[in-house]
């Protein structure tokens, strides 16, 4: 009977050190779901605030192996994907995004490509506001990135 | 009477399909005001999700003609008032902007004519928080992009 | 007696006056703390409004002499600094950010400062969802740029 009490109060305690690791003094959850890529630096993958979901910018790593998806196409439904699958653990879904800002390094290839992939995941829509720029370059020399924030009404 | 009573409940269940498509799963209110540009592709105008209104990067395009408009500093304001008339649509001013990104393709010839045209339309200020960027290229070759995002609190 | 009334009515004027300067019809408030950098132009260092707080993208700027940091890592960590006061003067740390942006001009020499740096000012984490890009020119052809935004529940 002593045991099961150590061990309850073991896990309580272990339990209430990995929640307040997991939050902030003023209550920002940092995400990491099961199934998603693992962060190696100093990033994480996403943050909830309140009734706000900010998913970091995604590219297309296949979570299964941690590296790049092949083939520009392939590539950047993964990056939507990666994205997703943080927005879902929170109880977010696409149609839930406010903004999504989407990053190229090549307008006139990728964008054509971006517009079917979303057409794809959001069927007829209605899409999120979009800004999608050309910049210099991305991490690792990639082609494509996907920066979102969604809405997710804390359960009160 | 009857006739009446049928017209009733045929405007309330369009209006309630209306509603639904307009508003996401969490209640993601797409933007789409009269007035404004048309969006052709896979984005949106803005979105209102809880106090907050997310604007799509806004360009020079004239609501009239959906086209460019001509003239470095004309294209500017209206990128501006774009944004603007959306924030409005709302109940947000631009004196409500909690942050803007603005992206130019020359710091040095465009980022004085963003300055002379803030000053314009934010009179004296307090102008919102900013970020300046000179990135490589722009949706149709264009100069000037603006995203802001607005504090609107919802009416209770 | 009746000058202590006079004085006390002068100041509730105008402190009633600078506080309806400071926030706007909707009630964002512009943030310039003392002992942080000075803005110039057209923009504010950031906002609050509602639970959340917008920091304008943060170069390695000295607040004491008003002017850039010389020594990349020094400038980068001074950046982040100037980010960190001002979102302190509203109650939210480092650990309170919900997202970062990180624009740099060369994403090999800077990144791994970048790094460095966060390390040593987040600590062993968790650290913030960051997108981090490499684009064209920056403000005064700086090499680094910031752009946080943090949660810091409004005293009820």
């Amino acid at each position: 009977m002593r045991l099961v009490v150590a061990i309850a109060a073991y896990l309580a305690l272990t339990m209430g050190v990995a929640s307040t690791q997991e939050h902030s003094p003023n209550g920002v959850k940092t995400l990491a779901p099961e199934g998603a890529i693992k962060t190696t630096g100093t990033w994480a993958l996403g943050t909830r605030a309140g009734d706000f979901v900010y998913v970091a910018g995604m590219r297309g790593i296949d979570p299964k192996t941690n590296t790049l998806v092949q083939g520009d196409e392939a590539r950047i439904r993964q990056g939507f994907l990666n994205m997703k699958m943080i927005a879902e653990s929170e109880g977010a879904s696409l149609r839930d995004a406010v903004r999504i800002v989407v990053y190229v390094t090549d307008m006139f290839r990728f964008r054509p490509l971006v517009n079917k992939v979303q057409e794809e995941l959001w069927g007829r829509g209605p899409y999120p506001p979009r800004t999608i720029l050309e910049i210099h370059r991305l991490n690792q020399d990639d082609i494509f990135e996907v920066e979102g924030t969604f809405y997710a009404p804390a359960k009160k």
